[in-house]
């Protein structure tokens, strides 16, 4: 768009209470991938995302891995403890994808639930973005992102959500989640 | 989420002025794909999309169609005619797939935008929409969707921007756009 600036990896903030975030996410490693990218998304919890894309992912070649981690829909299982683990387990996994330098774009799926259930330090979290190799990507998704990684972000979109099929009564439909 | 009704296809809209409405399209027939959906992806305009999503809609195999019909950046070009002919075209191609029973997604992406300038009419693409085989997904993308849409719709989700990079001086970059 004519804009100037030097060129490097952006952090890419999708948020709010909206659906599309990790959607919109994916969208764009698709797009990425037909560039040969080399694209690492660690799903920090199992929540929107099905089965789907772990077997496009297989289809999708050696550029391109998706990585659960999560425990359920929500952080909020019987057992505190053990969740608070898989979030550490995931987010050390994530640092070691951004700082590896073998990725194009990484991909932290609903990272913001372990943020805010304090399972996770958002000074790691910043203190691991603000060293990424230059030119990565990283994209960071889910409900209210902290403050912090709005204002360290160079790109952050809201999804608010105008109108849902729940409140018609509409099922929820394998293939289809968002 | 325990919610009770008919199984039906969904009416998506991904509207606003904020990035990822295509993306979360692209993304959610990403996943479908997994379920071995049929997906048909008709792009009225070229604006936001680059030619990532084209070579890897080669990868992703038959079940995958990305067809591009637009013109330019937007609709303003010098030929205001020629493009007005492309939207048309565009639009027949989307009617078709959409009543051919073969797909299981129709994304019509960035469609507004012939709604908006006359191109089409609303009234074709309600009445299409309200004809549509009961299963089938169809996702419509771009900014400022009409009231009609809205209305027609099962889920709706406005992107807002909270922040671009542009505004930090940073260049668009290939295999990133959103």
């Amino acid at each position: 768009m004519g804009s100037q600036g030097k060129k490097k990896g952006l952090i890419i903030v999708n948020t709010g209470h909206g659906k599309g975030k990790t959607s919109s996410a994916l969208g764009v490693t698709l797009r990425a991938l037909g560039y040969d990218f080399k694209v690492s998304i660690i799903q920090f919890t199992k929540g929107s995302w099905k089965t789907g894309e772990e077997r496009i992912a297989k289809k999708l070649g050696p550029n391109y891995e998706i990585i659960s981690m999560g425990l359920g829909f929500t952080w909020l299982s019987k057992d505190i403890k053990k969740d608070e683990q898989k979030a550490k387990e995931a987010w050390r996994l994530g640092h070691e994808k951004i700082m590896s330098g073998a990725y194009q774009i990484v991909v932290l799926d609903e990272i913001t639930y372990a943020i805010n259930y304090g399972f996770i330090s958002i000074k790691d979290v910043l203190h691991t973005l603000n060293n990424k190799p230059t030119l990565l990507h990283v994209i960071i998704t889910g409900r209210d992102a902290p403050k912090e990684l709005i204002e360290i972000a160079d790109l952050v979109t809201e999804m608010t959500l105008v109108k849902h099929p729940y409140q018609k009564g509409v099922m929820a439909q394998r293939g289809i989640e968002f």
